[in-house]
């Protein structure tokens, strides 16, 4: 049996843009029979967080950072046109009328077709969470840091920085 | 006959100094003799916008939008030191100065040798516009989907996310 | 003896969060075995500019925009959360309490590794800077245009749009 091409994605940006558009090669790349890798750091970790309940973490600092940035993939933003949420609900509206998953959906629909979705380590803590499970949703199976990143990177046909 | 290399750009960005980097790769690649393709999506398809008329585009919500971001080579702003349009209009002195392509410019030069212009359909809705021929520049020949951006990167020596 | 992987990186971004992105990947690549190119252009050629002494730049364009843009890896913000320079400062302690080194501290860090830094010097005009190595810090050891990173890019096996 041919081994299966593999596809892989390093999220670090929280733009609602920038997340869609990962999500939607994901999935795509998962139809089309790819084995696919979504490796979430820095700003891209607010994707994955889970949306509902607190985050303990330790120290004022990284209070204060996670309650600035709370994350969850129910609060992400455009990189322009924000103005003041406007712009964030008018994408959304749009993205409704084309039958575009929310980036919810689409995290839930990744990870039934067998996308692995992996928290980068090493910049839970410049972010100010905690480098734990209970951080992120349950979609989220694996932990790890740049080294995994690189080993998935170069086994796969496509690796893009998002 | 030896395949040709081939090189395939995503283009989500609409920042000035990113759809520079991206003519600027495409074209040394095509004059390196590879096969180049440039996939336009999000902002990046305020770069292939046509410049001039009015797109008509059904639903307030669309126009509204489409009058916010009117798009076009020539609108296209830098990421930073916007500061009321000065910081755009110093780069484009510079990029005169030192005998740069304009955006512009860079579309036809890019076109002319046979870089391979594609604009994303599945976020034209999004993004307020038609998915239709009439809505880009002629020198945009296709319109397709992700699933036409991974079977182009699976297939190239070189794929970047811009 | 079997030849070297390659990992090449294209840092176009100045934002403080993709700068160690970036330095995280080239020096895991590194320690990893990879041989490691990093090509810096646009604004992220403000990561490797000197952080002292002044910049002799001609005509009143470039001297404004050197002004306004001084750079050097010290001056790097976050492309969020700034808040008049609280986020950074937040940043720059939790990178601390994590034990990462700083933007600076990498860059000596990759150099002794090994790690072959480039200055674009296509785009050194258009930032306002002089294309000459006194621009740079010493670690920069190359200064080379857009054909040179499309040629290490073809020849690796990770290449990265930051």
């Amino acid at each position: 049996m041919a081994e299966k091409e593999k596809l892989t994605l390093a999220v670090l940006s929280g733009d609602l843009e920038r997340a869609l558009a990962a999500f939607m090669l994901a999935t795509t790349g998962a139809s089309m029979g790819m084995e696919v890798s979504m490796f979430f750091t820095f700003w891209g970790l607010n994707i994955i967080k889970k949306n509902e309940g607190s985050i303990r973490s330790k120290g004022l600092m990284r209070k204060m950072l996670n309650f600035m940035n709370r994350g969850g993939s129910k609060r992400l933003k455009l990189s322009r046109f924000n103005m003041l949420g406007l712009g964030n609900w008018m994408m959304k509206r749009l993205m409704k009328d084309a039958n575009m998953p929310s980036v919810d959906e689409y995290i839930t629909m990744a990870s039934e077709m067998g996308v692995k979705l992996i928290a980068c380590t090493t910049t839970c803590g410049v972010m100010g969470v905690p480098a734990e499970k209970e951080t992120f949703r349950s979609e989220v199976q694996v932990m790890a840091g740049a080294a995994y990143f690189l080993n998935e990177a170069r086994k796969s046909t496509i690796t893009l920085f998002i």
